[in-house]
């Protein structure tokens, strides 16, 4: 005998209604015994909420989906706690899944999510999405609210909010100038990432302003992953840097292992500067001057976006542009 | 007008099996293109995949939910990780939620994933749900196979796999005290976790079996964070000890950097060994002694059980119980 809402109310003594706004994580007045009980007998009878027949008649499941490409990444890890506490604080659940950078995972998650009944996701793409044609065309057709995170697609019809890489990078660069380095490397993302580039060209444009030389051996091209900062370590000892700009975190990891593996000393050897600031608390013995994208203020206007579009059921296109913040510590020598 | 599979197979020029398998995530030998333009039809359509009636006739929506306390954590991070592998290796999709260590969140989020139609989870549960009735109550009335890895309810009837904490805490602690230390403190976990309570039982016996006298002065309970690491490092400076046995990986990461803003070396200074090998990637300078739970081998373990019990549709309550592996490092002074 299939079991209904009718009998998990009569037996757990409550309306029908309370059943069903309690296994739809709806608000409202009953005890944590009574949802205990409710969920418990629920669970008991094989009790499974009929989804799709529910979204059909309320159009809302409160659930958000969340795209991340490296959950390993400490800046998508912290990303993704920032992001969770607003939709907390706004009664959404969220479920989080991972495409470890590849292409034909964020297809098929995002699929899997919107299949599954989210209210909306939030997509922080693998870089090798940001130039697919068939990625375009799934997000362009998708049938809920959506925001691209941190990175975007930039000729997409889309709610985009990131952080200005050129100006942060620029700025960045510059603080070493004003230092009085003029011999400054850059260890850059992948050329397919957009953020990289465009701190690559924020580096570019700061030495340019400066006219200041990039001798062919000051770009060193990572991957945005620890080894790859470790090697360009290696790389940079043999060049007549004295600073190096990193394009994110893990690298910068990276790089200052390998220096202080080989006794070279941060800042009085060479002077390091970083973007993302997640990482001081990480460090023993270094803070590094970094450009900090602030991910609760990130996650704060993405979900805003997101809860006001499925409110309104409107999809309307927004593009917000969040500005990096400069955080001196003590990772540059001052040779003025 | 209503979009059927049989719409999408026709304006696809496939047939409605293909449709089917595709949309359902499915092994399948067809094109990506193909692949591409039936999610693309979808989408379009908003024709969304009955999962529910799906369920009732396959019994299987090869996705695996995935609960963790905190994913800011960098065991936690790291055990998603290898866990997604090997659901991607076994064609299961995997969707994470995080409980941010709060049992009314467990309870809400393990609800989410039953309701949403996963064929079995993966549990790690927030510390303050192992003594909970009513999340035993929950787990024990779950519709789907589940395991609880790495913390456990002890008296559950159900999967569990899981590091032995005691003899790795006892084993470790014999490695300060064969090199020399007598004089030993112990950064706790809060007593309500199971595990943590475990690590400082093998502390407790490795003491008393040398017949070493644990001084009240040697302990401090942290609570698993970075912070109570920090307070714990100006906590043990004003007592005697010469060695610390920190229960966690972020808590040891707090006391070395308590350590290094107050110029004590370690381990000419002080000497640490610690719980967790997760942390010496993000170390500069200095590589401490560590008792490794290895992640890979922790998801392998639990999703073999896992995807057996999916496929046999029996559960049968295993219990795999690993043992950690001592990583010898340069944190301890050899005081013989």
């Amino acid at each position: 005998m299939k079991v209904t809402i009718k009998d998990i109310a009569k037996e757990a003594n409550v309306s029908i209604t309370t059943v069903s706004l309690v296994l739809n994580n709806k608000k409202c007045r009953v005890s944590q015994e009574t949802k205990d009980r409710i969920f418990y007998l629920a669970n008991k009878y094989n009790y499974v909420v009929n989804l799709n027949a529910r979204n059909l008649v309320k159009q809302k499941t409160s659930t958000i989906g969340l795209l991340i490409p490296d959950i390993e990444n400490i800046f998508f890890s912290s990303l993704v706690k920032q992001i969770e506490y607003v939709c907390r604080e706004n009664n959404y659940s969220l479920v989080i899944v991972n495409s470890d950078e590849k292409i034909e995972n964020d297809k098929n998650l995002i699929n899997l999510l919107v299949s599954r009944g989210v209210d909306g996701l939030l997509l922080v793409l693998s870089n090798d999405s940001l130039n697919d044609e068939s990625i375009s065309n799934l997000i362009n057709n998708l049938p809920i609210p959506y925001v691209m995170i941190d990175r975007y697609i930039p000729e997409a019809n889309s709610n985009k909010v990131y952080f200005d890489n050129v100006l942060g990078a620029s700025r960045i660069v510059n603080h070493l100038i004003k230092n009085g380095h003029k011999k400054i490397g850059c260890l850059t993302s992948p050329t397919y990432s957009v953020n990289g580039s465009h701190r690559v060209k924020g580096y570019l444009n700061a030495m340019e302003e400066n006219s200041l030389e990039v001798k062919d051996d000051y770009i060193f091209q990572g991957n945005f992953q620890f080894e790859s900062g470790y090697e360009a370590g290696e790389y940079f000892k043999n060049t007549d840097v004295t600073a190096i700009f990193s394009c994110n975190g893990m690298m910068t990891l990276g790089i200052c292992k390998y220096f202080n593996d080989n006794h070279i000393l941060i800042p009085d050897d060479i002077s390091i500067v970083t973007y993302d600031n997640v990482l001081n608390r990480y460090m023993i013995g270094t803070s590094i001057t970094a450009m900090e994208q602030n991910t609760s203020l990130l996650a704060e206007n993405s979900c805003d976006i997101l809860f006001k579009q499925i409110d309104d059921k409107a999809i309307n296109n927004k593009t917000i542009i969040l500005t990096p913040k400069l955080i001196i510590n003590d990772s540059v020598k001052d040779l003025n």
